[in-house]
């Protein structure tokens, strides 16, 4: 074992301990935010145990979305696969700068590790993505989901002054995660 | 030059080059959170170039919240020399789990690298504590700000599909940052 | 100047430095091997740089081969978009393992830092993959190339002695390069 | 388990796994030096693992010294709480440069990775300082200790060839530690 | 257990987890290269875990190779002990040049990580070599038997293609390995 | 420019950059403590940017000792060529172990990174030995010239104190260096 996960002997391994197969499957993209991540890190795919990568696919339906998130253990590099997709990161403070594009197919962006992050389905039909992720394990972290729909909550007195609004606007956030 | 950034010869450096004055300073916390950061980073203080760690103090007003952020590049240890901070970090998807814990003068919590973290003073007075972040430029993303106030700002109705809210609940958001 | 390369502020920098454009390209095949790889590295992609990520595509023609190569700094995961690959890295001494596997659309595969690997195309029209490697400059090694084709070459003699053959078969292999 | 120490289950974390308490109380300085470190690495701190930081409380009696030691895997940044600290470190061969200063109460100071270093109390009462060092097991040895006080103890005439005085000036100093 | 390897309490190790015998002892040449490296990396010297380094010794007769070879997790440095060797590495692509020298006793070359390279006795008697490697665990692929050696074989008309030869010449580098 | 070093572009580097020579050249041992060490670290040897290794060759006259030192950034492996060796490293606190082995020619010790150690010809004739370092920069750390040789000098009070003696102790060992 190495990093907590099983490692094994260079005599022993076998193909597939470096093989996945799916990614050619949409994903279910129905859900309120529009969009379906499919992982292959260490945890789908064994054989990446020490060696510091990991891909996704990501499929939008018209006007899906991947919604604000981090990484934060890896930078990101996506390919539009098929489709138009709006993306952008945010810089750290003071700046807070949106960096943003609109892609097409065959288009690169980088996302670098730590910073927030999206994709918006901005064209008529589905949209499909392969990124790729510079940890076995990159971790994600939806804003949404970690700020406002935590386990227990985040107090929501709290979360109001954090976000400069009213204790029920907070509430109102809370009730959807 | 390396990392971009000065690096002196061994034979030429000076003890000002290691050296940063001020953390005795309480920073002025008259500000919408109550809370104010004075980092003493690569920026601050040129010596920690390659070096990978550097301090900030963090002052709290009564009631005043560090706000939820994260460390793109730093795993965080922090501890309370004044005052009662309730404190806590978010872990990444699935879970998002709130791990969180009230802390009194001399507790220590640790906050890993890229999870969204806040700290908020519960006690009576002022509130003081030291950090450390295992890198020499750490950056800080405060949440709210690089959600809701980034430059250009994200679209709105991107923002309501992330959150799952009306767009004027995101409007109101965004006016605030 | 980080890593002998532009690195700009984070106030400066602009989408087109995280951007790259044409991914969807099919490269041009009609060579020996019948294949073609399209880099996306920190050299096409400044944004690339001390990310430690980067992305290729590679085009193959029926029965085109990406022929034996290593990546001295970067660990690869490939996808298959279209067609079938028959794939495969070859263990380090003393197993000299080879670990292959015919892939199909949407199949994934690792080759782990520094090991010999191939695709071949298998089936009967062309065949598209999307690789990532876990550098933002992984650099390749054709291994007949390197071996067989080096400026200026190494001497027959030694190679024949270390592929165990007459030197005239040498000869013929390092005609080709 | 990770590094050979315990690494949970993120699903499992609990608070008390990345806290710690006592940073607050004083250390017993009633030794030979006149000094105390209360340590807060992955040893007292489980949650620090993989995470590389530590952090440390030093307490000074008047005239208290911490001895000239070095951190085999970390660099150090300290900050004075209370009191007045003479400081320095030795830059290694050739230059054997002492960089030191004497540091009020918030000031900050660098030790980098492995030079040997010290701190003193130069006021009239205690003085105390915060450090953190960038490893979770940053290490620490005191060079009387490790050269004068090894056990088995190193031969006496090679270290009197290595500070270049008589046998019995060694023998005085082993006999200290 | 680090690494997947033993990893001893600091208060239990003993110097014989430090230490290796035998690398006075000339290598066994007896072989078709007329060549024989004695490796002393983790495997061999388990105090090496975590330690990133280990070295090996070359033993090389008259005209003997050390045929081409890469490490793909380290840099080599050697320096010749006995006799003369011709050495060589190549660039990666696309310039593939060779970069070499003949050395002499006392002559120190390094090999950059992952890159092919090679040594060959060029003087009238043995030649010794000892060298070190940036990795406790190095690896080592011999070119030609990854390629033509492999168990199972990469398919002969697959190398056909690779290095531009007809079938049987394949069919005759396989046979040697 | 890579860390404040030359790095040249791969279509410009010569066999040169990646040679030194002289390794086999007895160094001039007629100073105290009798040993010499030849260093081909990236400041003799520029091809080593970047790639994390040294070398370096040691001679011993008779009773010749390589006085108790430090690497703050490399491990180091040794090996002898010619002579008897008495070695040893000494454990961190609280252990401070001596863990050390006499050594003959062919023998393979290590010293961990940042341990305080020391060699000494034991034999009756010169002893040499060849030792890399898992850095391009390793920095040696002479104990006795940090500690009681430094410009300016560490206060003679503040070491005896360390190390328990008088300050004319320390002055007479201050007076060496």
């Amino acid at each position: 074992r190495v990093n907590g996960l099983a490692c094994k002997n260079p005599m022993n391994v076998q193909a597939d301990d470096f093989f996945f197969s799916g990614l050619n499957i949409m994903g279910n993209t129905s859900n309120p935010v529009g969009s379906e991540v499919t992982p292959v890190t260490v945890a789908q795919l064994p054989g990446l145990n020490t060696l510091g990568i990991s891909m996704v696919r990501i499929d939008y339906a018209p006007r899906g979305l991947n919604p604000p998130h981090t990484h934060p253990r890896a930078t990101e590099i996506l390919t539009v696969l098929e489709g138009s997709l709006e993306v952008g990161f945010v810089t750290s403070n003071p700046g807070n700068r949106l960096i943003g594009k609109v892609l097409q197919k065959g288009d690169v962006f980088v996302f670098p590790v730590g910073l927030v992050h999206f994709q918006r389905n901005v064209g008529y039909g589905n949209a499909v993505a392969i990124a790729a992720l510079s940890s076995q394990n990159p971790g994600v972290i939806t804003i949404a989901n970690a700020v406002f729909g935590s386990n227990p909550p985040i107090a929501a007195d709290l979360l109001a002054k954090a976000f400069q609004v009213k204790t029920n606007v907070v509430a109102q956030l809370q009730s959807k995660f």
